[in-house]
């Protein structure tokens, strides 16, 4: 492909020679001749200038001797190149033999139901779904178009899942919500998880993330959510659209999240609280009352991240602190005999 | 169903309109006419006289217009009602022929082996089970009747199951205790692992949680222990009976865990600790010394709950007293001048 | 067996009775009449008093009407003759015929293939490799000689793994890294994970661990690292050699760590930082910038351990600081008066 080709897609503009062959994208350091790369920030245009890349993504031209395409948002542009060089590849369309298929279900056009899949009664799929190995969805299920689910998924039954939803390996969508009541003999007494869960579109689920069914009622993922991996959702949740969350968090039943929010590795919310839109929670936080829209809070019990840090870089001092009052305490006795 | 019938099962006495006709249960905003909700404390009432439920269950006669059934335990008796009304749909029994079942093993009366179930040599299999497709159970374990596991279950070889044991997809009993000693040439040298895993009666255990097999000896989850999503029990542990364990705990090897134990989410336990009856670990604990029967303690490293409280608020004036101190020192430096 | 072929297997110089007949290897609490134990510290010389075991292995004979054998590590010598004692059961040689082969797959000699394996296009599988039911291995997959992967296991494609690797259940190696950048109409578009996973010789992977691809390049698990269940490692690390990550340890995108490492359980740390050589993290620390060469660091976020331990203990007198503070303002009060 020829450079100008690639700025055309990228809805860029070249600085340099157009007539350049590209043969592919590349990192800064991976880069070598050919390789269109990005500079992502102004911090790494040292590292730039030791690349052996042809051309560079950037937001405005920089002072380097090498052909540049500027774009509003070289990341974004680098993503969507990166997506075209390597597209990903999907399965041959068909149902294998050894795929189950329960009763009463309608398949769409065009899906891969991998070897051992298994589909329960009344599953609906619909268009260029494509299933791996090991994937079991439950009774009841209804899933949209475009989804990919990869290996040992599960859904438990009446899972509800929207288009260009993907879930990877080891995920588990509806699993029954953890909740138990005393009995009269002093025994948990399981409280039947009969709700559901929804995802909608564009939502991605890591490996081996736990998104449990609601009570009652439902457990909500909205559109383009993207969860990472080992994360737990608990029953009755409403999360996103829009939202991140990050790796081993966990949200405990009944969260509401809002819009656009981001939720740092291993953060723990508590059952019933109200994260805001936009709001950031870093990594580790333990979230024990509501958080209000963009705010950004840390620690654990979590607090605003200004007062956060305060209290780390005081807790820091803290022996200085002991000797200052002790030297008071000294300089005190003193003035008093 | 008459409303009369209900409160029979319920073992309550209805004050208003015995002849209702009950449709089902549902959770106070969710309810609608025909419909039996609960009423889980006074901080919904207000809720409950929105509600557009036909009966409500309640602990003690409430001011309101609502024919009202008086229990002893209303979440109980809703759970109850709730699983009355919604009982768990059973797959139908047999054997499917996708199943793989090994030499030597004794499969009891009613079970459901769905497609690709795998059972080792010498299994033992009680009767009602039910397991879902993609369930492996390695050779010589020995399960008792009425266990639910949902699909891609691990059982490692030698696990021991008793009766109505729940174990959630993805769930891996038995896999090796984390064990290594340094060898001659500063290899990390597997400790075999040749212990198994027991649970006992009405265990249940959540998605994508793993409790290791002992290094000799067993890893024990006694009679009625619910476990979470995501947990990690470690070898050697011994467990309940009758606690709870909250998603993305993680109980490193040899700890004792009493009865009615309730453990946080994400807490962290170190190895062999002894966790008393009655105990309760606040989310987040990182608990590094014993915990004595009937302790609260919250934080990392965890105190009892009084004092961590107590330091999380005193840590909040930090910059408070920074300044006090400071203040101090100004005066002082006045009078001693 | 006779304890003389004990001793000379365990490299070891017997003080006792050389004729012993062994039946087996147990524990100091379990062992019994004919069992070699072994004492792991002198603080278990009182417990080894009690127990029925007929020769224990220690480091130097020490006062004890029992048989010893001398070795230069008595805990690396017990677990030779446990691995010696209980052997791991390998299942029978062979090829399932309800596993499924791609394309163009290489099977080495003597591997086992169980029920609903499914080894994709291209695989090369070495000898001696035996793969639980339910395995999953995607499209040009290159694993070594002597792997064993337990059942449910995901190999996203491309995924290259040395010899002697260990996979617990439900681990997931290689789903895409956790990457997104916001797209012209605020949407979340996925940077394309176009990277591998590449595990050296001896790694073992816990049950329902994940290990990110990369999104350029690779991520790397390096020769002899062990890693517990439920951690997740985020694209683009590289670890080990010889580390040790314990359970539920999270590492995010980019980290370096050094040769020897010890993560404990709960640890998180944050992307691209290094952790040298030798260190150590806390339980549950939270890590926000490098760790220098055999640092031990505790805390979230993290400190060296000196300094770790003299805040928690300060912390701990907060109540008490506060009160000297207030003292102090007293009697400044009286003498300013």
């Amino acid at each position: 492909m020829k450079l100008k080709e690639i700025a055309e897609m990228a809805g860029g503009k070249i600085v340099g020679d157009e007539t350049l062959e590209v043969v592919g994208v590349r990192g800064v350091e991976d880069a070598s001749s050919g390789h269109v790369t990005y500079l992502a920030g102004k911090q790494y245009l040292e590292a730039l200038k030791q690349s052996k890349a042809s051309a560079v993504l950037v937001e405005a031209v920089v002072d380097l001797d090498m052909t540049q395409i500027v774009v509003p948002n070289p990341a974004l542009a680098f993503a969507k190149l990166l997506a075209f060089f390597h597209p990903q590849k999907r399965s041959k369309p068909g149902v294998d033999s050894r795929a189950v298929i329960g009763d009463n279900v309608r398949l769409g056009k065009n899906v891969t139901l991998s070897p051992f899949v298994c589909l329960g009664d009344n599953v609906v799929l619909g268009d260029n779904c494509v299933l791996y190995p090991g994937v079991f969805v439950g009774d009841d299920c209804v899933i949209g178009d475009d989804c990919l689910f990869y290996s040992n998924v599960t859904l438990y039954p009446e899972t509800r899942v929207g288009n260009h939803v993907v879930l990877h390996s080891g995920a588990v969508i509806g699993a029954d919500g953890f909740g138990y009541t005393l009995d009269e003999a002093g025994r948990h007494f399981k409280i039947p998880q009969i709700g559901t869960v929804k995802l909608e579109d564009h939502v991605e689920v890591g490996a081996n993330s736990c998104i449990d069914r609601a009570n009652l009622g439902v457990t909500l993922v909205r559109e383009g959510t993207k969860i990472d991996n080992l994360v737990q959702i608990g029953h009755n949740c409403a999360i996103g659209p829009h939202s991140i969350i990050v790796s081993q968090a966990g949200i405990a039943g009944s969260c509401q999240l809002g819009s656009y929010v981001v939720i740092g590795g291993q953060v723990g919310i508590a059952d019933h609280l109200k994260i805001g839109d936009k709001a950031m929670l870093m990594s580790q936080a333990g979230v024990a009352r509501d958080v209000p829209d963009g705010a950004i809070e840390g620690g654990s019990p979590s607090l605003p991240r200004k007062e956060y840090g305060r209290l780390v870089a005081l807790s820091h001092k803290l022996p200085e602190m002991a000797k200052r009052i002790k030297e008071l305490e000294k300089r005190l006795d003193e003035i008093e005999k």
